[in-house]
């Protein structure tokens, strides 16, 4: 059968790539997010699963990454499935003999049913889909451009706390230019009514003009603020993000504004409210102390992680027409 | 059970080493081929296979190579087999302990039903094999000496398209003198009658004079040719091969009869015929215009590379008395 | 649930860190080699098992090791259950990108139902057991610290054959100053009355006194010899171990030891019993001559291995609650 490329059409994921968020419209979300709670069931019980008995994935990693790699993994196989596992496919014979990437990926559609794809380069998955004739295409991160399924989780981790995705007050904070993820969750947000959203980071790494009109435009109300002094009380969520070494040209650079803000339990205290959930999408390398891990409003390690998984389940089994 | 070593006898597989094409004859073959063709079948549903299931198979691969590896994983796989998959030990403890080889193989076989090895060195799989005390062993490539399932894949396009394996008519270009796959055609067609085989390459990579003489002996008419102005039309098959450049000394010598001899949407029109199948073993680098694969003679990407997979299943299958 | 630390008690493996071998009984190691029988007719049928059918165990390798690795994967496919294989994860995005072990811990333990782990560094393996919520953590060798199911497939190799832990009279050669599984064996042997234990090493590489003393006072007859002369003759075992290259700072230094006690036929025709069962935990690297290896008393190739994989699955399905 041959996949299909675009925007998903009245809830039918099947055979659909998976590129970018921008495919999903509210009520596709409202369908995933439903079906994930019952991923969530299936995970946590004991019985094993056979939804995607006899199916094979092929997880397709040019750029490693243990923990999307493991999720991944783990959501295939706790759905009964199988993967075949290609990390660095640049170092081995073929792509090194000089193999063109839509030849690799002919190969890979050849053995599979879905191909899930992690690059370093932006628009990389995108040229993979295009270069797919037959299964259809995941992406897993492509650099600085989109991963879906982290947007997905991030979304889905609201929902689960606030049973809703609009009328939510947040406060985004740490690498709002180069950060991935909270572009994505940014932008979800924004197909939802009545948000608004604290922006907090340092100067050099706020949000950009191009991207804050157009958010603006879609009705999200954005508060650039300096400090934390300026947070709301109460907020829904908090999401925070690492800023990135490797965006930086010196060492100097980074270390100025590396830890400028940090959550810390007298920060939780002063200004998390009882339904705040704080949100971080992992790794991190100090920006959140680990002496907030323990509050049970921290989602991040208890939740997002599992979310991913349970996200990734009901997202697979979508696509191949199994659920 | 000890595992058996040498040719296939009254087409009993259960148990054998498979580590050359010398050791299946014409009726091994066939037997093999219809297998293939329900194993086709059997990848093709949507119901998962069982017929492995309880197997583990290590797939213990030194050189490590995305295609072959991802075939043998896919192969297991669809009939419901596990896998143990180790890459490149050699860079792992116990062998840079300084473990022998034959010690590193009797581990992997305590562990598992079969072991698809594959090497850089010539004759390797060979030594592995006589390592191996129960076992059977798969050669899955052994640098410039044999790749027996990739000899079988091509011998079977050819048996499906054609439905049978004399008196057909192709065209062997590229590099003849160190193709591993294109010796172990030439060789395979040899078991049969009738076939005449011809010979395009520059000077440097023509077939040696010993393979030729040998060939020649078995009854294979081989004609030698230039130009692709030789070629004869309607040919059966045409089995473009890949001028590698790991083979030459400078980087000159490469540059010079790298794309001597290019498959090309003209060269088609003029000398193909209709049921001429073009072939290729793949990783092409430039030897056959992308524009090629849309005509659906181009079997290279569409029917070769999931032969690999079903011809693997079909021959661990009869290997592990499954069939 | 939460996942327990400490010592087994009472037999009840469920849920339980192991880390060491100090935490079981001689009870507990009954309880475990019992089941290990079985599960060695289990692995040796044809049926497949489902006994782990629905569960994920996350192999974390952060010190490859292709024999453990395998071993563990294989213990744990023959009993149906899945994989989750990241190997060398500190060369991977998050934890290169600063993230502490404790968090990549947890994002593990959120996919899956335990964690096999593997370190360079002593005391890592409890230091990943206390940064688990949830899930079991076992230790597969973290340096030259503990390895516990290296040292309880021994044991169980030797139970296996003797049919008891107790009054046994032993050989200890090699490397007994740095060989982690030695160490492991001798004070799993200290458990049990009156066994008689025969040091042979160089003198560089002897017990340290202070492990000498310890184990002495447990009550096992521990005996220093210079020469294989003064070997015991019928001793229920010999356990040779490699000189570790990578202990020694000059190459001058390892090469006078490296080879000063090995068994060779002549060796064993003089001092071995029926009886005598001829180990090793490999790999070897001169320390028993191959020509030794077909002796059926040699049982580091055959048992032993073998032996591995079935203490695994015996000790992960009771982990599990599978058993």
């Amino acid at each position: 059968m041959k996949k299909k490329a675009g925007n998903i059409i009245n809830g039918d994921f099947t055979n659909k790539d998976i590129l970018s968020l921008d495919q999903f419209s509210p009520n596709d979300l409202t369908k995933l997010f439903t079906l994930t709670n019952k991923m969530k069931k299936i995970a946590q019980k004991a019985k094993p699963s056979n939804i995607l008995a006899g199916n094979i994935i092929t997880l397709l990693f040019y750029e490693p990454s243990s923990r999307t790699f493991g999720s991944f993994a783990a959501a295939i196989k706790q759905l009964g499935g199988q993967t075949i596992e290609i990390q660095d496919p640049q170092h081995f014979s073929s792509v090194s003999k000089g193999e063109t990437f839509e030849d690799t990926i002919r190969v890979f559609e050849a053995y599979s049913d879905a191909i899930v794809i992690r690059d370093k380069t932006v628009g990389q998955a995108q040229k993979v889909a295009d270069a797919a004739f037959f299964v259809p295409i995941i992406n897993a991160g492509d650099g600085i451009g989109e991963h879906p399924t982290q947007a997905l989780l991030d979304m889905y981790t609201l929902y689960e706390k606030h049973n809703r995705l609009e009328g939510l007050t947040g406060v985004l904070a740490g690498d709002l230019l180069n950060g991935r993820t909270v572009h994505s969750l940014i932008r979800g947000l924004s197909l939802y009514k009545k948000n608004t959203l604290y922006l907090l980071s340092p100067k050099e790494l706020q949000l950009s003009k191009e991207e804050h009109n157009a958010i603006k435009a879609k009705g999200v109300e954005l508060i650039t603020i300096n400090s934390e002094k300026d947070m709301p009380k109460n907020a829904d969520f908090w999401y925070w993000t690492r800023v990135q070494k490797e965006r930086f040209t010196s060492v100097e650079a980074y270390e100025k504004v590396k830890n400028k803000f940090i959550v810390t339990e007298k920060l939780v205290k002063e200004y998390a409210g009882k339904d705040t959930i704080i949100m971080h999408p992992l790794p991190r390398v100090g920006e959140i102390d680990p002496a907030v891990d323990a509050d049970p409003r921290a989602v991040y390690l208890r939740n997002e992680i599992r979310n991913g998984m349970y996200i990734r389940m009901a997202l697979i089994a979508l696509i191949l027409g199994k659920a």
